[in-house]
């Protein structure tokens, strides 16, 4: 059976084990105050090319997301996303549980624009409405595409020059740099928005985020917030030993989402070679295929994958490549269909 | 230098760390439902003699006391809880943040009593005021005190009988019933409340506390408000990897609790014999000791505690042991001071 | 000038104002605890013919929509909505706010369905989404529709199948019940939804809303809910005082709707006549025109009125009768254009 | 039977139906966008000295209690109060149903100082605790006490210096500028603090209080909170007439309250000569009075009032005159105890 079903299958780099190992016998202080955290978060400014932001770590994406649409927000405030948001559809209401409400602007292919967000921001002009305060996007999105550099400056400067804070979701950043459709690597990120996220949960660490805070507007009192939404571990040094042992050098952060791209790469290239129809275009390690009910069926057979929707009478299904994926589980998969 | 800070300073079990190691090549379906998750709530179920309950891991603390204290409530009810409690102090608004208030009974001992919860709530009677609905107590407390098994019958009794449900915060469920002082095992636990939480940061496991729901009331949809809160892992096959390690048998769970509970045995009658005064009865792996300035200042220069209030013109300070706390280390420090 | 922007323009019925001051000498008990308030109660059950519904006085039509919505609500649960529902767009994030999700239905007429909620409601099957609990209706709708008596038992039909609770907004609730076209008046409300509120701002009161509880689950702690959200009035004698007067007779209380909706149908028709499009059909004393760039600035000039959207490439205004709209003001409005 | 129970028991001043009924066939835009609600907030400028303030027209205390509290707050923020603050006890937990947490200083009198917001305040230290970001206090307090000029003076000078926002409830400021204990009057207000209201419920209007806004920080976006907490009326225009009439000149405003102090005055001193005890000191239109059971069972039999707790083994009952209570009531009841 190909599995197929997410990317945090697995438990992780086996490096951060052996690395935990070492640690076994130390005594840390608790909540992130520990040399191993102080070290990760100096590895990740320098490999970010920026000494100057904060950097939390968090133990997972719903939380991450919690704290970066809260952060500096007042009740009146409310937030932008995409319809295809992961906080809109995906996290049982964990915005609105905190007060606030997402505003949600149509897209196609996951992506806001300068324009999109421009159109839609104009219209809140009363005081029947809530406050625009900040734009939210995923990278990658929810539906495998990308930001290009050009688009991520053109929504940041459109925020900077209308009293918006932009988040970047980076549950999947590690797998939007490492495709080759992306003109932009971690130094870059830290000019593309006020607050982000890299993930970790499913870029090979056993669980968690770390948050990066660039605005020192939101910098104030963040560790605050993140005590009280819960996404405090009282063993920060834990994540500290994980995030350490992946950012010891950067390219070992990508590493495995390298190899997943590539993984996807092949797949795309084959289900192209076989005519399938893509629901979205393939940018990254996520692949959206549009099947009719009978070759549903079909594949249901030899491999495990979401549904995550329908087009055209079609239904959307859901490939996703891992660190763990291999060239002959694809290939066969490719042969097989 | 001693160290005596906290419960939470080591990563855990080293068995813990060779299970992952175990696992590190499985492919795991997400959010708990896998065969180590499915395994470690039925081993669970067993050591509390009750098959009837629902069982859930979450990563922390203070996301357990948020999800334990926002099951089954609406907007107008609130939480009994002792002025001590950790809900209350030392999670920075968490309770309130999910719009619920805590409504604050004095203690001397960090306990609630039948009593001091009857004679608080009768006062509950008009519409200016919240509807009391559920009574959260932490087992031991943060002063390092321990129900007795009638204390927790008496206030369930009182629970049941007027519309309240209880809550108990077991961070350190482990300290309590490897405690000699304890008269109930994991096997009474499901008859004397609603809902609680065995703790695993302070038992252990790298994270992570394994929340039980007794009431079928507050069964209903659960696993969306953990979602919601942000307190779902998505690999929580790794946190049910760590819970089937230590209920393999139930021993285990509480074998290094039984060693830190023996540990603050020793610290405390050493302590009794040179005469110090402690704030609260010893009664589990906290001991709260009273010291004038200048004995403060020379433990300083030994070992690591908190200083955790005053008293009488004195400090407390807190002394904490834990299953990596040695004989000699204890034995030593008592000779030192 | 003709002034058709709202339905909440002038302060109210005379009568009111001559209510209140035959009580000017009188010293009444405060929060609605007094015998106007418990007269008017009597009233409105009376009118009601239902003698077991709940009844409470609110200040105005966003706090009893957060009431509404609020009531019987656990965190995780949320609330279905029509796209163009008021809590929506209008209230600011006034549902939010308090903790809860609006899920939104997409519709072209205001108006859900049995079919619509079915369908979207069965979207609702893990533990990522909210959990479906509320259905929002309002009537007249927010663009001047009305539902019929069969679709409002359908809708309840399923939600009493499918553990929903149907709120029904009633800020137009007197309109409703005063078009031709509605096939049931007030003795027919407490049998089609669970809770649901008259409207008194929109109909002759200086203020308040009427909220009436029909499901006994909904009912248990209400006025410490409606305190909690600010909605409760310390004189709200003079809301007793308010209602009392328009239910003396029921007939009053529709009485300014009935002449609203008889100006309404007037204007319709000239519409007709001249062959304006409406954006909507005409049920109510809402009417909404499609007019073009130059009609637009043509009517400014004679006629106050709000601009609501677009479609087709016109702008679609909406004209409101009150009960203060004189047949003059309409017949010469109509041949003004 | 003398009526001492509270300030809100009757409908208002005369002079207010009057002006309503002047104009009762005006047509007004809604949500204070309108000819009086302008002139009101004109005038209440004038009378306060200050032409730079925000002024919003809120229908009730507990709204204006949220708004208040809520304005200008991130999730993280908390505010402080005296535990006897109308907030804490007397609202259903209205505050943290909108997430934040109320701290609480113990007081004897009712009224915090300088002195005891700097000892509290100091301990919040850690990331564990919520950041307090304001001061509650409020003005004549629960317990009939009131602050002198430069009381407040330090308090502000504190809050100042150490980023926090102060806040003074004045549900009952026209009861504390009418007293002749008091040294500051309207013209001092808005030097004094960052955000206040004068009381209307309580003060001859038949509801409504008017939020005077300071602090440029605070003005911001402040109509959307407004709305959102549905503490906005759409017939705005309502507040508008009552506010205007009762600062036509600004001295009709205080004028009932001074009505209502000579009467207290009156009660007062007969109390004193009867030797009975107070529970708190005398200083405006509340006393609080010590009874023992006996006494309290005759002062029932002839008048109304609230117990309001206990001290010293008596009930503490609180007799509140308004200017609607006689001299001839007053002295009549102090001849009849």
């Amino acid at each position: 059976m190909y599995f197929f079903v997410n990317d945090y299958n697995s438990i992780g780099y086996p490096q951060i084990l052996d690395a935990l190992k070492d640690a076994i016998n130390e005594k840390n202080p608790g909540y992130g105050d520990d040399p191993h955290s102080e070290n990760a978060r100096k590895l990740i400014k320098k490999a970010l090319g920026n000494e100057k932001v904060d950097i939390y770590f968090l133990p997972g994406g719903t939380g991450a997301n919690i704290i970066g649409a809260a952060a500096g927000m007042r009740q009146q405030d409310s937030i932008l996303s995409a319809n295809t948001g992961h906080i809109e559809g995906h996290e049982a209401g964990s915005i609105e549980a905190t007060g606030l409400k997402i505003e949600l602007i149509d897209t196609e292919d996951g992506k806001l624009t300068r324009e999109s967000i421009e159109n839609f921001h104009k219209k809140f002009t009363t005081e029947y409405m809530t406050v625009p305060k900040k734009v939210y996007i995923s990278n990658t999105t929810e539906v495998g595409t990308l930001y290009k550099k050009k688009e991520l400056e053109e929504i940041y400067a459109y925020c900077k020059a209308n009293d918006l804070y932009l988040f970047i979701d980076g549950a999947r950043m590690a797998a939007a740099l490492a495709s080759e459709r992306s003109d932009y690597d971690l130094k870059d990120l830290t000019k593309l928005c006020d607050i982000f996220y890299l993930g970790g949960t499913k870029a090979g660490l056993l669980f968690g985020e770390a948050l990066v805070v660039v605005n020192d507007e939101l910098k104030k009192d963040l560790n605050n917030l993140i005590k009280q939404k819960g996404t405090m571990l009282a063993k920060g040094f834990i994540s500290g030993i994980m995030w350490e042992t992946v950012f010891k050098d950067s390219d070992f952060y990508l590493k495995g989402s390298k190899k997943a791209y590539q993984m996807a790469k092949i797949l795309a290239d084959g289900l192209d070679k076989k005519t399938y129809d893509l629901a979205y275009p393939f940018e990254s390690n996520q692949i959206f295929v549009l099947l009719d009910e009978k070759t549903l069926e079909k594949w249901q057979k030899i491999a495990k994958f979401e549904i995550t929707g329908e087009k055209n009478g079609k239904k959307i299904i859901r490939l996703v490549t891992t660190f763990r994926t291999t060239e002959d589980e694809v290939k066969n998969f490719l042969n097989e269909i």
